[in-house]
Protein backbone atom coordinates (compact mmCIF):
# COMPACT_ATOMS: atom_id res chain seq x y z
CA UNK A 1 0.00 0.00 0.00
CA UNK A 2 1.66 3.52 -0.60
CA UNK A 3 1.99 6.26 1.49
CA UNK A 4 -0.84 7.98 -0.34
CA UNK A 5 -3.05 5.42 0.02
CA UNK A 6 -2.63 4.88 3.58
CA UNK A 7 -2.89 8.99 3.56
CA UNK A 8 -6.50 8.58 1.54
CA UNK A 9 -7.89 5.81 3.63
CA UNK A 10 -7.22 7.47 7.12
CA UNK A 11 -8.63 11.02 5.49
CA UNK A 12 -11.74 9.38 3.95
CA UNK A 13 -12.53 8.07 7.70
CA UNK A 14 -13.20 11.00 8.96
CA UNK A 15 -15.50 13.78 8.12
CA UNK A 16 -14.17 17.32 7.57
CA UNK A 17 -16.12 19.44 10.07
CA UNK A 18 -16.34 23.43 10.16
CA UNK A 19 -17.72 26.06 12.36
CA UNK A 20 -20.81 27.65 10.92
CA UNK A 21 -21.05 30.90 13.25
CA UNK A 22 -19.40 32.69 15.62
CA UNK A 23 -22.19 32.09 18.02
CA UNK A 24 -21.69 28.25 17.72
CA UNK A 25 -18.21 28.46 18.05
CA UNK A 26 -18.02 25.41 19.68
CA UNK A 27 -20.32 23.86 17.99
CA UNK A 28 -19.18 21.85 14.12
CA UNK A 29 -21.71 20.37 11.59
CA UNK A 30 -20.50 17.55 9.30
CA UNK A 31 -20.46 18.92 5.88
CA UNK A 32 -18.40 17.17 2.82
CA UNK A 33 -16.33 13.74 3.28
CA UNK A 34 -13.50 13.45 0.63
CA UNK A 35 -14.16 12.57 -3.13
CA UNK A 36 -12.79 9.34 -4.14
CA UNK A 37 -11.93 10.79 -7.81
CA UNK A 38 -10.21 14.18 -6.89
CA UNK A 39 -9.51 13.72 -3.24
CA UNK A 40 -10.82 17.34 -2.42
CA UNK A 41 -13.98 18.22 -0.30
CA UNK A 42 -16.39 19.34 -3.15
CA UNK A 43 -19.72 18.84 -3.33
CA UNK A 44 -21.32 16.29 -5.51
CA UNK A 45 -23.02 19.09 -7.95
CA UNK A 46 -19.33 20.52 -8.03
CA UNK A 47 -16.34 19.94 -9.91
CA UNK A 48 -13.21 17.73 -9.08
CA UNK A 49 -10.69 20.02 -7.93
CA UNK A 50 -6.98 19.29 -8.70
CA UNK A 51 -3.84 21.42 -8.02
CA UNK A 52 -2.13 22.02 -11.05
CA UNK A 53 1.06 21.99 -11.45
CA UNK A 54 2.06 23.41 -14.99
CA UNK A 55 0.56 26.41 -17.03
CA UNK A 56 -2.58 24.70 -18.67
CA UNK A 57 -3.32 26.13 -22.26
CA UNK A 58 -5.67 28.59 -22.13
CA UNK A 59 -7.99 26.84 -24.94
CA UNK A 60 -8.11 23.97 -22.24
CA UNK A 61 -9.96 26.74 -19.44
CA UNK A 62 -13.84 26.89 -18.81
CA UNK A 63 -15.08 30.18 -20.08
CA UNK A 64 -17.57 30.05 -16.86
CA UNK A 65 -15.30 28.43 -13.96
CA UNK A 66 -11.71 29.99 -15.56
CA UNK A 67 -10.13 26.52 -14.36
CA UNK A 68 -9.14 23.55 -16.61
CA UNK A 69 -12.18 21.85 -18.27
CA UNK A 70 -13.70 18.74 -16.22
CA UNK A 71 -16.01 16.46 -17.78
CA UNK A 72 -15.96 18.74 -21.05
CA UNK A 73 -19.09 18.85 -23.42
CA UNK A 74 -19.24 21.13 -26.62
CA UNK A 75 -22.13 23.28 -27.52
CA UNK A 76 -23.26 23.65 -31.17
CA UNK A 77 -21.72 26.62 -31.71
CA UNK A 78 -18.26 25.04 -31.16
CA UNK A 79 -17.37 26.24 -27.67
CA UNK A 80 -16.50 24.24 -24.73
CA UNK A 81 -17.77 24.48 -20.92
CA UNK A 82 -17.64 22.09 -17.75
CA UNK A 83 -20.40 20.12 -17.65
CA UNK A 84 -21.21 21.02 -14.31
CA UNK A 85 -20.32 24.20 -15.08
CA UNK A 86 -22.48 24.80 -18.31
CA UNK A 87 -25.36 22.58 -16.65
CA UNK A 88 -25.75 25.13 -13.73
CA UNK A 89 -25.55 28.30 -16.12
CA UNK A 90 -28.57 27.15 -17.99
CA UNK A 91 -30.59 26.57 -14.96
CA UNK A 92 -31.06 30.03 -15.39
CA UNK A 93 -29.89 31.12 -19.00
CA UNK A 94 -30.37 29.67 -22.42
CA UNK A 95 -27.65 30.87 -24.50
CA UNK A 96 -24.12 30.27 -24.58
CA UNK A 97 -22.24 32.12 -22.37
CA UNK A 98 -19.56 33.25 -24.69
CA UNK A 99 -21.27 33.99 -27.81
CA UNK A 100 -24.79 34.16 -26.76
CA UNK A 101 -25.86 31.92 -29.28
CA UNK A 102 -29.19 30.30 -28.20
CA UNK A 103 -28.45 26.89 -26.36
CA UNK A 104 -30.17 24.08 -24.99
CA UNK A 105 -28.25 21.26 -22.81
CA UNK A 106 -29.61 18.44 -24.60
CA UNK A 107 -27.89 19.79 -28.01
CA UNK A 108 -23.96 19.65 -26.54
CA UNK A 109 -22.11 16.81 -26.72
CA UNK A 110 -18.26 15.49 -25.18
CA UNK A 111 -15.52 16.57 -27.59
CA UNK A 112 -13.70 13.67 -29.18
CA UNK A 113 -11.03 11.69 -27.46
CA UNK A 114 -8.45 14.27 -28.64
CA UNK A 115 -9.41 16.72 -26.23
CA UNK A 116 -10.31 14.45 -22.85
CA UNK A 117 -6.73 13.01 -23.90
CA UNK A 118 -5.24 16.65 -23.42
CA UNK A 119 -6.90 17.42 -20.30
CA UNK A 120 -6.20 13.73 -19.19
CA UNK A 121 -2.40 14.48 -19.53
CA UNK A 122 -2.38 17.77 -17.35
CA UNK A 123 -0.10 17.08 -14.22
CA UNK A 124 -1.20 17.95 -10.81
CA UNK A 125 -0.26 17.09 -7.39
CA UNK A 126 -1.59 14.54 -5.30
CA UNK A 127 -4.01 16.06 -2.58
CA UNK A 128 -2.59 14.35 0.12
CA UNK A 129 0.40 16.51 0.38
CA UNK A 130 1.09 16.01 3.93
CA UNK A 131 2.09 12.22 3.33
CA UNK A 132 2.54 12.46 -0.95
CA UNK A 133 4.69 14.63 -2.51
CA UNK A 134 3.95 13.04 -5.76
CA UNK A 135 2.94 14.69 -9.14
CA UNK A 136 0.70 12.57 -11.83
CA UNK A 137 -1.41 13.05 -14.27
CA UNK A 138 -4.77 14.27 -13.88
CA UNK A 139 -6.37 11.27 -15.76
CA UNK A 140 -4.47 9.06 -12.81
CA UNK A 141 -5.57 10.72 -9.91
CA UNK A 142 -8.79 8.58 -9.44
CA UNK A 143 -6.46 5.19 -9.15
CA UNK A 144 -3.31 7.01 -6.84
CA UNK A 145 -6.32 7.65 -4.82
CA UNK A 146 -7.53 4.04 -4.59
CA UNK A 147 -4.25 3.26 -4.40
CA UNK A 148 -3.91 0.48 -7.44
CA UNK B 1 5.24 44.97 -49.43
CA UNK B 2 7.43 42.27 -46.71
CA UNK B 3 10.18 40.39 -48.21
CA UNK B 4 7.68 37.47 -47.64
CA UNK B 5 5.37 38.86 -50.05
CA UNK B 6 7.66 39.71 -52.46
CA UNK B 7 8.85 36.25 -52.40
CA UNK B 8 5.47 34.78 -52.62
CA UNK B 9 4.32 36.97 -55.75
CA UNK B 10 7.14 36.30 -57.29
CA UNK B 11 7.27 32.26 -57.21
CA UNK B 12 3.49 32.21 -57.52
CA UNK B 13 3.78 34.08 -60.86
CA UNK B 14 5.87 31.13 -62.36
CA UNK B 15 4.63 27.54 -62.92
CA UNK B 16 6.71 24.47 -61.15
CA UNK B 17 7.76 21.96 -63.71
CA UNK B 18 8.52 18.48 -63.62
CA UNK B 19 10.40 15.73 -66.52
CA UNK B 20 7.31 13.28 -67.07
CA UNK B 21 9.49 10.78 -68.45
CA UNK B 22 13.34 9.92 -69.50
CA UNK B 23 12.39 9.80 -73.14
CA UNK B 24 10.69 13.17 -73.01
CA UNK B 25 13.63 14.39 -70.57
CA UNK B 26 13.45 17.69 -72.82
CA UNK B 27 9.89 17.96 -72.75
CA UNK B 28 8.50 19.77 -69.46
CA UNK B 29 4.93 20.27 -68.48
CA UNK B 30 3.28 22.01 -65.99
CA UNK B 31 2.03 20.23 -62.87
CA UNK B 32 1.41 22.57 -59.55
CA UNK B 33 1.06 26.12 -58.64
CA UNK B 34 1.60 27.16 -54.58
CA UNK B 35 -1.11 27.03 -52.65
CA UNK B 36 -2.03 30.43 -51.62
CA UNK B 37 -3.26 29.48 -48.02
CA UNK B 38 0.08 27.04 -47.19
CA UNK B 39 2.51 28.23 -49.82
CA UNK B 40 3.35 24.54 -50.82
CA UNK B 41 3.30 23.13 -54.24
CA UNK B 42 0.31 19.95 -53.01
CA UNK B 43 -2.58 19.20 -54.84
CA UNK B 44 -6.16 20.57 -54.51
CA UNK B 45 -6.84 17.76 -52.98
CA UNK B 46 -4.22 16.80 -51.01
CA UNK B 47 -3.42 18.46 -47.13
CA UNK B 48 -1.92 21.45 -46.93
CA UNK B 49 2.12 20.94 -45.95
CA UNK B 50 3.74 23.12 -43.19
CA UNK B 51 7.41 23.33 -41.71
CA UNK B 52 6.16 22.38 -38.41
CA UNK B 53 9.33 24.48 -35.63
CA UNK B 54 8.49 22.40 -32.65
CA UNK B 55 7.52 18.98 -31.46
CA UNK B 56 3.73 18.56 -31.85
CA UNK B 57 1.57 16.67 -28.95
CA UNK B 58 0.86 13.11 -30.18
CA UNK B 59 -2.76 14.28 -29.80
CA UNK B 60 -2.90 16.07 -32.38
CA UNK B 61 -1.47 14.25 -34.97
CA UNK B 62 -4.23 12.56 -37.69
CA UNK B 63 -3.53 8.48 -37.47
CA UNK B 64 -4.16 8.34 -41.08
CA UNK B 65 -1.05 10.58 -42.19
CA UNK B 66 0.98 11.01 -39.06
CA UNK B 67 0.99 14.44 -39.46
CA UNK B 68 -0.44 17.14 -37.32
CA UNK B 69 -4.52 17.42 -37.99
CA UNK B 70 -5.26 20.07 -40.78
CA UNK B 71 -9.18 20.59 -41.41
CA UNK B 72 -10.23 17.70 -38.66
CA UNK B 73 -13.00 16.09 -38.27
CA UNK B 74 -14.31 13.74 -35.30
CA UNK B 75 -16.12 10.37 -35.75
CA UNK B 76 -18.67 9.51 -33.75
CA UNK B 77 -16.52 6.79 -31.96
CA UNK B 78 -14.59 9.82 -30.85
CA UNK B 79 -11.21 10.38 -32.93
CA UNK B 80 -10.09 12.41 -35.38
CA UNK B 81 -8.52 12.87 -38.45
CA UNK B 82 -7.70 15.39 -41.36
CA UNK B 83 -10.43 15.94 -43.53
CA UNK B 84 -8.73 14.75 -46.52
CA UNK B 85 -7.32 11.76 -45.05
CA UNK B 86 -10.30 10.19 -43.88
CA UNK B 87 -12.60 10.99 -47.32
CA UNK B 88 -9.79 9.46 -48.85
CA UNK B 89 -9.61 6.22 -46.55
CA UNK B 90 -13.57 6.15 -46.82
CA UNK B 91 -13.72 5.68 -50.00
CA UNK B 92 -12.61 2.57 -50.14
CA UNK B 93 -13.24 1.23 -46.12
CA UNK B 94 -16.77 1.74 -44.47
CA UNK B 95 -15.10 1.21 -40.89
CA UNK B 96 -13.45 3.76 -38.19
CA UNK B 97 -9.20 3.60 -39.05
CA UNK B 98 -8.15 3.42 -35.39
CA UNK B 99 -10.97 1.59 -33.97
CA UNK B 100 -12.76 -0.11 -37.20
CA UNK B 101 -16.37 0.95 -35.62
CA UNK B 102 -18.40 1.52 -39.03
CA UNK B 103 -18.50 4.69 -39.90
CA UNK B 104 -19.42 7.38 -42.99
CA UNK B 105 -18.18 10.61 -43.68
CA UNK B 106 -21.88 12.30 -43.26
CA UNK B 107 -21.96 11.32 -39.48
CA UNK B 108 -18.19 12.66 -38.83
CA UNK B 109 -18.31 16.77 -37.90
CA UNK B 110 -15.97 19.48 -37.00
CA UNK B 111 -14.48 19.57 -33.70
CA UNK B 112 -14.86 22.42 -31.68
CA UNK B 113 -13.12 25.77 -31.51
CA UNK B 114 -10.57 24.32 -29.23
CA UNK B 115 -9.12 21.93 -31.21
CA UNK B 116 -9.01 24.55 -34.21
CA UNK B 117 -7.51 27.07 -31.74
CA UNK B 118 -4.37 24.33 -30.59
CA UNK B 119 -3.96 23.56 -34.02
CA UNK B 120 -3.62 27.07 -35.57
CA UNK B 121 -0.77 27.89 -32.58
CA UNK B 122 1.28 25.13 -33.58
CA UNK B 123 4.55 27.07 -34.76
CA UNK B 124 5.76 26.88 -38.74
CA UNK B 125 8.23 28.15 -40.62
CA UNK B 126 7.60 30.13 -43.72
CA UNK B 127 7.75 28.23 -46.99
CA UNK B 128 9.72 30.81 -48.62
CA UNK B 129 12.66 30.15 -46.81
CA UNK B 130 15.30 31.35 -49.00
CA UNK B 131 13.68 34.69 -48.62
CA UNK B 132 12.57 34.76 -45.48
CA UNK B 133 13.43 33.31 -42.14
CA UNK B 134 10.01 33.97 -40.23
CA UNK B 135 8.17 31.36 -37.60
CA UNK B 136 4.41 32.17 -36.92
CA UNK B 137 1.39 30.57 -36.11
CA UNK B 138 0.34 27.79 -38.32
CA UNK B 139 -3.65 29.75 -38.88
CA UNK B 140 -1.30 32.99 -39.43
CA UNK B 141 -0.10 31.24 -42.69
CA UNK B 142 -2.28 32.13 -45.11
CA UNK B 143 -2.41 36.25 -44.43
CA UNK B 144 1.62 36.01 -43.88
CA UNK B 145 1.25 34.50 -47.67
CA UNK B 146 -0.84 37.13 -49.32
CA UNK B 147 1.53 40.09 -47.56
CA UNK B 148 -1.57 41.41 -44.99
Amino acid sequence: MSDCHAASQAERKSVIYVTISPTDSDVFYPTLDLCTSCGHGHKLEENHEYIYKDEVDDDLICHICLQPLIRPLDTPCGHTYCQECLTNFLLESDFCPVCRTPLMLQSCRKPSLLVHKLLDKLTVACPFNEFCMETLPRGEMEDHIKGR
